[in-house]
């Protein structure tokens, strides 16, 4: 999706200045986990930062999203259970399996996370500012009684219809980006192993790579190649080697964004610099900037600015020792 | 051919220390022409060095085999003209059209001032020690009255015939290596621009990329890509980009290789350097040591195995450092 076509295009900016620096004067690699495969970091990396997103807010919103899980399979494996979560998340079409809600409200928690903006924004969907804490609120806030279900289709609410205009819920993603172009990357050369453990509010879960081949020959006829990026760009090694052979790039990240776990968060040189905000979400640098920007990110953006100028003075000083002009 | 070949491989090695410097350590690129792409450098550049190695023999050589192409053209106009030739030059087919003929010669000449070494080897062909001075010395020293055309295959029959057991000559190609290979590399990204002008022992030829593109798209199917390598590895930038973003590379040639116009023969940088040896021809260093090596080529191996032995003492003093082992 979106999040996820962004997040690819700043890693690209970071290997392309790595791999064209004489076209690429430097690359702000915004939000760019470039460190997300293989083992490079923990696959749980990801899932754990989303889950601490909501456990900051409360708890007790970390405990509900927790125990719901359990509690969808338990009401799914009901007699005309699968009826009763049909009209509980008062969905278009009668579910067919437990997973396709699964995947829906896991969806939501993830882009939550990405887009915990501290304004309003209609990055992936219309959203408040700190959408998180709203979503928490709404969760926590339900009268004593409510079901674990109940609370949480509240919470993903704020995600799905924060206007208040849907009627009903789709499970399908029927953005107009769509999800196809990313989902055949990951199957192609941008595997990014992701599993989820017991730290999380997610199932657990543990990446698997003959499944997910099985998943991408069934969906796409391709075999992944997840070693193929990290012998493209370096693995393991792929900071020595940007300290080493790389130059004027700009990492930067906010905490809170779940891409954070696989980026470059402390600097690697003296022109390949971490930028890192404790407060931030995916890509908060890169959008426009508003009445509302907390002052950390106006500073940042001064600083983005202030380096991307060295760069290109530096760039026409050495076109001129080089050609004499 | 084996010799297009090799000279691919080593500029592949330069490109590929260039792109890959966290896996390849360094490379040694014996011969590279990395700047005949485009018009970097001028495109006679290889013709005229293969003139030059004749003429510093003898510029009565390198009259007769300028006077020659002319003398074909004649001969084969006359009435059983490609019937004459076919007699001439000894082929094993009747001589369909003269430029198969001036092709056969073009190459000849071309091979003989790659594989100009000081001692005899069997590189392309089973060839004498300095084969240029021996090809020249039979063109020079034939009997008075004896034509053009004849002296001329007298010339490169030590070229094709230095074991003196072929019975006659077939134009087309039969090494066992074939041109096929090379010639589609040339036909897609490897577009070497050259031309022939007055300077040069060659009739003149002016490169026409459309009259380039028409052979490829009717012997191949393919379109060539000419400015592919120069947006990929750097064009006219070439050097200031190996200076800025790369390291370790030798650059060895020998000025009586026509590979080397198209090469660097200047050092770089203080890790890009050129070894440049006057009497040097076509991959020579990288041939085993012989006894008849000349001095000069005995100390540039040394050279080159001194400067691969630092890189590779730095790569483990860094290791060291980054990882603290």
């Amino acid at each position: 999706m979106l999040c996820f076509l962004m997040m690819l295009k700043t890693v690209l900016a970071a290997w392309m200045r790595l791999k064209y620096p004489h076209i690429a004067i430097g690359a702000l690699a915004s939000s760019a986990p470039i460190l997300q495969f293989e083992d490079i970091v923990p696959t749980e990396t990801f899932y754990n930062i989303v889950s601490n997103d909501f456990r900051r807010e409360s708890s007790s919103c970390f405990n509900t999203i927790k125990a719901s899980w359990d509690a969808l399979v338990t009401e799914g494996q009901k007699d005309n259970g699968l009826v009763q979560l049909t009209k509980t998340f008062r969905l278009c079409r009668e579910l067919k399996k437990i997973d396709d809600l699964s995947d829906w409200l896991d969806s939501a928690y993830s882009y939550l996370a990405m887009v915990n903006y501290p304004y309003p924004a209609e990055f992936v969907m219309p959203l408040p500012g700190h959408p998180i804490k709203e979503v928490c609120r709404k969760i926590d806030d339900c009268p004593d009684g409510t079901s674990t279900l109940e609370r949480v289709f509240e919470g993903v609410s704020i995600f799905y219809n924060y206007t208040g205009q849907a009627e009903c819920f789709e499970l399908e993603d029927t953005s107009a980006v769509g999800t196809d172009g990313w989902n055949w990357q990951a199957c192609t050369e941008m595997v990014m192993p992701m599993s989820s453990r017991d730290a999380s509010m997610f199932p657990t879960y543990d990446f698997n790579l003959s499944s997910f081949e099985e998943e991408c020959l069934k969906n796409y006829n391709v075999k992944p190649r997840p070693t193929w990026i990290t012998t493209e760009y370096g693995g393991h090694d792929i900071k020595a080697t940007l300290k080493a052979f790389g130059s004027n790039i700009i990492f930067s990240n906010g905490l809170l964004d779940p891409w954070s776990g696989g980026s470059v968060l402390q600097n690697v040189s003296e022109t390949i610099v971490a930028l890192v905000a404790e407060e931030g979400a995916h890509h908060l640098d890169l959008r426009f900037s508003t009445k509302d920007d907390p002052k950390w990110l106006i500073e940042q953006r001064e600083t983005e600015i202030k380096l991307i100028e060295g760069w290109i003075e530096k760039f026409y000083q050495e076109r001129k020792a080089d050609f004499g002009m």
